[in-house]
């Protein structure tokens, strides 16, 4: 059970950003990645198409005998938050909201900003988190769709990026923020960006490396941390182009290959 | 039979702009539109998985018993150009890419620009059926996937889409064009910021427009032209959200209600 992989999953590519934090702290671990890039983005999605998408990779991952469950996808995390808990696996399944929430709330309670896709905001699933906390923050969310695909395009660094974000930082919504929680696991690669437009007077926070540091505890408190000395990772997508593996080639920054696997039919 | 419904679809609320241009030109028709916004955007996906997609929404619509059917989305008229010929249908099924072929070839043979999204860029179809007319136009074609997200959030007339576009057309795959053929349904929404940007010295092709005109002709041949006095449209999508409403009534410019239903189960 030790050495079993982890199972990671996201509605395309994004969620690497947590495998390759995950690679970081946990260099000995073994992951089986699924990415839908069948249904990809999920974030215009509604909440029940998430569910059922969501519930046939939890299915397949579990097929594959993983010992723990990351749902790297901010707009699934909120879509199954809830549903998921009602039925019954035998191996956690953790989403990448709870351990962004717990962090977040030991160091501040006021003025945190939210920044993710439609169906992330529309969930108002942090806020309702931060309040289980009896944490009266004052969250303040705003639904920034074209930064996914602006980022899944490489367009970063530079001057469409630099527009994109402005409009989006800019708005009234965003004001007087004293951190602002990336929601979206694409986001990590625009962290430097994000930082600079507020010219570090805002703390941004990546939750990739937060969710990472969680499940590392989380296994060995569990007593599952792998002794394996082998790699032995597995990157599934659920429809395979030559964009998407560069993408993905992208977002992990090591030269992977994709697998294409139909589970949905 | 001739009051029977105009059958058109797309893989999400983009061609609705063919909807438009044929209320315009045939306002006795009826149509039955249907969005796959569970797969939206096609733009990213395989070919075999646009096919898969198309041939059940045609299946759909012929359940509705349409006298035609349009594909009225780039990536998908590519993707099926030439499955869908070897399957037997008793209606007309057209796309939105020989309608424009015919219409360009007549007047220009070469530097014919194109725009769409990667599926329909990496089809060459373009190209492809330029050859089939004898043309030996020298397309120049780019793939400008952020242009469809950006429309579908609204940035038009604005900073952001002044930034992407002229960042896409100054590339230098498209110096010295004639004519630019918007090969995206969603496109006609910044055919002026284009013209704009060209400061009209480059003819920009309005697709929506030539194919209504096409299936006006085309209806009239068949002696299909309704008669009908009733108004009887019917819009579905494969996954509904208020968003995508809200996209529809925008891309419509008229106020109307989205029916989901699920084809695809």
């Amino acid at each position: 059970m030790k050495n079993s992989h982890i199972g990671i999953f996201d509605s395309g590519i994004g969620g690497l950003t947590v495998a390759k934090a995950l690679m970081n702290v946990l260099p000995k671990e073994n992951i089986v990645y699924f990415g839908d890039t069948k249904h990809l983005p999920y974030g215009e999605k509604s909440i029940k198409s998430i569910q059922e998408f969501s519930t046939k990779i939890i299915n397949f991952l579990v097929s594959k005998k993983c010992k723990i469950i990351i749902i790297a996808c901010n707009s699934a995390s909120s879509a199954v938050a809830q549903s998921i808990a009602k039925v019954a696996y035998n191996i956690p399944i953790l989403n990448v909201i709870d351990p962004v929430i717990k962090e977040v709330g030991k160091v501040c309670s006021n003025n945190i900003g939210v920044i993710g896709t439609k169906a992330t905001i529309s969930s108002n699933i942090y806020e309702k988190k931060f309040k289980l906390l009896d944490n009266n923050a004052n969250i303040r969310s705003l639904a920034t769709p074209l930064l996914a695909p602006m980022i899944e395009e490489g367009f970063i660094n530079e001057k469409i990026s630099s527009t994109i974000i402005t409009n989006y930082l800019s708005d009234k919504r965003l004001a007087n923020i004293s951190h602002l929680i990336l929601a979206c696991t694409h986001y990590p690669l625009i962290q430097q960006e994000i930082s600079d437009y507020y010219k570090n007077k805002v703390t941004v926070i990546d939750s990739a490396t937060i969710v990472a540091k969680y499940i590392a505890l989380k296994l060995k408190k569990l007593d599952l941390l792998s002794v394996s000395t082998t790699k032995n990772h597995h990157f599934y997508v659920s429809n395979y182009t030559d964009s998407f593996e560069k993408s993905a080639n992208f977002f992990l920054k090591k030269s992977i290959k994709l697998k294409e696997i139909d589970i949905f039919s």
